[in-house]
């Protein structure tokens, strides 16, 4: 029987690490549009992969669903890349959340059925899930734990909580990185992983987009102030997704890798730091790469 | 000019980590008993490494300098494996601050102002810095940026706010992901990269000898519930390591990679959730394990 | 000053290994036909990577030359991957020995004048060069290190002796692993290491085209009679140039690595062998996995 | 039910491939010498590995059958690392043909009639297996299929043909990548992999020996001599070994990579050729890298 790796939201990061630990089995590559799906099969195919394509909103357990049975139809599920979500530029607040955050505990729910034994998953967040100031305990067992179809009508997750998209995106980002620790007990059941890679700016078509329009200027200084002074590559992140879904991982499950360049590093304690941190009152730090010159 | 990858505590965690990056380099290994430092040098000697000894207590800025010095003398330092601490069983509160707190930050100090451009650093901390609540931003802020020297001066490090060993282990290893963050900027400076690594049970020697001793059962039923079942290896942690030190991680600063077998997920939201968090009152919280069988 | 990989002939090969060691590097990509090398740039391009272009022509040493003078330009050449050539079905077997086996010798040549310390090199050759009969010690000595423009003198290459374009091939790409060899030891002295690669059938859009025309039911059951019983995909042969390539390749030099899925073994002792073998009068011997079931 | 990687003649080599194959795994340790098998047991079981010895001599087929019982019975054998030998140094000419000719021939043929399908295996050759001259393809044809009980019966094996050790050593090295090429078809029927790596100068204690041994200056010499100047380690093999073991190296059967710092490439065409070759009447050849500067 074959063996399949689906890729939910297959862009350029999806498929490196598609790339990495495919050949030889079957990649079934759901995305939203079909035409981004077709894309990434010709690519793919193109390139010795053996794959097939489906549409998914994932918004929709039904339609998750839908992938799901494909996809076993095809074989076992060993691998699964969830890249799909909508970035903070391109949605409302409540999207985000549907999307990014119940969105992708569907996805994990519903593949946890099904993963085969040794099989293993990436979840791709982001470091953004990083930036935002600590939760309560019980914030983070909400996020980890509450069923998919209740997530959305936590108190935290409402309207007059979560007043603007990149909020949102924090929030349903951390809640990806919860929900895999959650979820990575419930995998180890059927003998698989599942990991989170939260990356930083990794440049993609849609990436050089938003490099060039009207929110660059602040993209270009954060790279070019961040420790490593360059954004990433989708490869890099395929690298790290490599050794996560692989044996090389086998002792890592419930995991969120941060691979940013430094930018967090450098948000919470150096030159990226925001204005109000550093001039704030309370703390009167400066950024740790100043101090030591 | 020789190429040096320093190892501080080089246990077996250490040794499996430099076994994979200092093939052609010179390897100093210091270690707080001489004895230790040799048996490392017999076993990586014998290896095919070229090394030397030294004895270190990184308690001491003094003794860490005349590493530094040593390392430097030998060639350009490119690699530095943090390896070194006092584990809970072993030590009081004070001595765990003084040692895996200060130490560590002195050492990244140090070690950060001599690096050479392309090197690349790991600390190894602990699952159980993942294990603590959160802290405000405050003190995180203060454990990654305050000054080492007055580090232990923090109010929140007083003998009456951290009253166990376990306690202090682990702000121990919290504060040190936090270093490496700040660290992260300010190796960058120079061109350089330092990750954190939180392990969970590794098999080595010692960790064998607490299997076997009176906390054994703990350990092992930890072992047994863990998502993965099993304990790891120094060569797991050693390929990740490698990957964090080497060319594949170039994109990757200032994080802390955790890797446990899933004991740290499993903890917050499954089996391995303490007595008093599952039968609590504000909860009533089925692990997530049981919940989905 | 920048770091530079140059590849020359960017097809998927050359890009998936590109790919794996180019990351914060500039990628020189050079190609015969400036259209080729072109959508090679906009694919890596798109996908992180800090690229320029080149035309080449690798039978003229004057137009390797150029890309040479070129690549230093932009800074220290850490990497090449020679991964142009033509083949069997596209050229005459003059044709094949000028680009192939001359042109190869003279990239090695202009390269390893100018190579970096610690750089490394890959050459793309063939399983092909391994199902060629043994040559003499004198033939392996001549095709290794005759200077490059008396190669073609040799009287072993002249056109009563290599009479087919599949022998031109097998012979260029035998000559390749002996010039790397002797390229090896010369590189050597500028502390860089150079490699073979000795792909089987990698899919790539050129090899989907073979395996749709006239000869694609040869190659079709050559894949299915093979061991692995698949193609390969250009990111397993990047796998490997990364290692070849990269700080666990460090001991490896003057190497061929065939990652062919078994095609060689079983063209000399499985069912991939010629009938005229099979049915020899010599040997009368039944392929190995035959006799076996 | 457990899986099982077997090492046969488990010194440092077999023990690096190990450690990067059988975290999670058991690891059946067979030597000729208890002892060797309970030391590397020792060091295995230290870092974490769940291991049983045996003892095996493999110019036994009713030995090497025993182990395969003892394997079998512990669970799926998915990998096979045969690493037993006797160096040249050693033994007579028979020996050495009877133990690493004859001896690795039953070895694959009786692992790989019991390898788990997915399973891998790598046999450690040598160097020196490419330092013979080219046999003729009825050579390479009767050492790769000729049935492991008649190997030793072969005329070209004879004493009248196999004077000294060395000889002897080369041909069963030469001779064990050929076999491997054969046991891949055969190995592929079950689903699984076999290839060769052909180390040179690995240190290893043995090795150690060497150096300062009566033939060390001769060692030495190659070593200094050779392209990269220094000796290879066993974790560098182990490196190796696991691609080929692993998915990195699901395309790659039947293949012999060698490691050698570029010992071979400079034997035949640098520095390190033998005095009669370089001032061999018929030649005449400057080794390349004098030739260059």
């Amino acid at each position: 029987m074959s063996e399949v790796i689906v890729v939910i939201g297959p862009g350029l990061i999806g498929q490196a690490i598609a790339r990495r630990v495919s050949a030889g089995k079957h990649v079934v590559l759901a995305d939203l549009h079909q035409e981004n799906a077709d894309t990434a099969a010709d690519i793919l195919s193109n390139a010795g992969f053996d794959v097939s394509t489906a549409t998914v909103d994932i918004s929709s357990r039904q339609s998750i669903q839908a992938v799901v049975k494909t996809a076993t139809k095809l074989g076992n599920v060993m691998g699964l890349i969830q890249a799909a979500g909508v970035s903070p530029s391109q949605a409302s607040p409540q999207t985000i959340l549907t999307v990014d955050l119940y969105g992708t505990a569907v996805v994990l729910e519903e593949f946890g059925n099904i993963i085969a034994r040794g099989g293993a998953g990436v979840v791709i967040a982001s470091q953004s899930g990083h930036r935002l100031g600590a939760l309560t305990a019980e914030q983070d067992a909400a996020l980890a734990m509450t069923p998919p179809d209740e997530l959305l009508t936590l108190p935290m997750l409402q309207p007059d909580q979560v007043t603007d998209s990149l909020h949102a995106y924090q929030l349903a980002k951390r809640g990806n990185a919860l929900r895999v620790m959650a979820e990575a007990v419930r995998w180890s059941k059927r003998g698989a992983r599942i990991n989170t890679i939260s990356p930083g700016i990794i440049i993609t078509p849609l990436a050089k987009d938003e490099l060039s329009g009207p929110r660059g200027e602040g993209y270009r200084r954060m790279i070019d102030l961040s420790p490593v002074g360059r954004a990433g590559t989708p490869d890099e992140v395929g690298t790290l997704g490599a050794l996560l879904m692989g044996p090389d991982g086998a002792f890592i499950t419930g995991s969120d890798f941060l691979i940013d360049g430094g930018v967090t590093a450098s948000y919470f304690y150096g030159e990226l730091a925001p204005n109000e941190r550093r001039s704030g009152s309370g703390q009167q730090r400066q950024p740790y790469g100043k101090a030591s010159s």
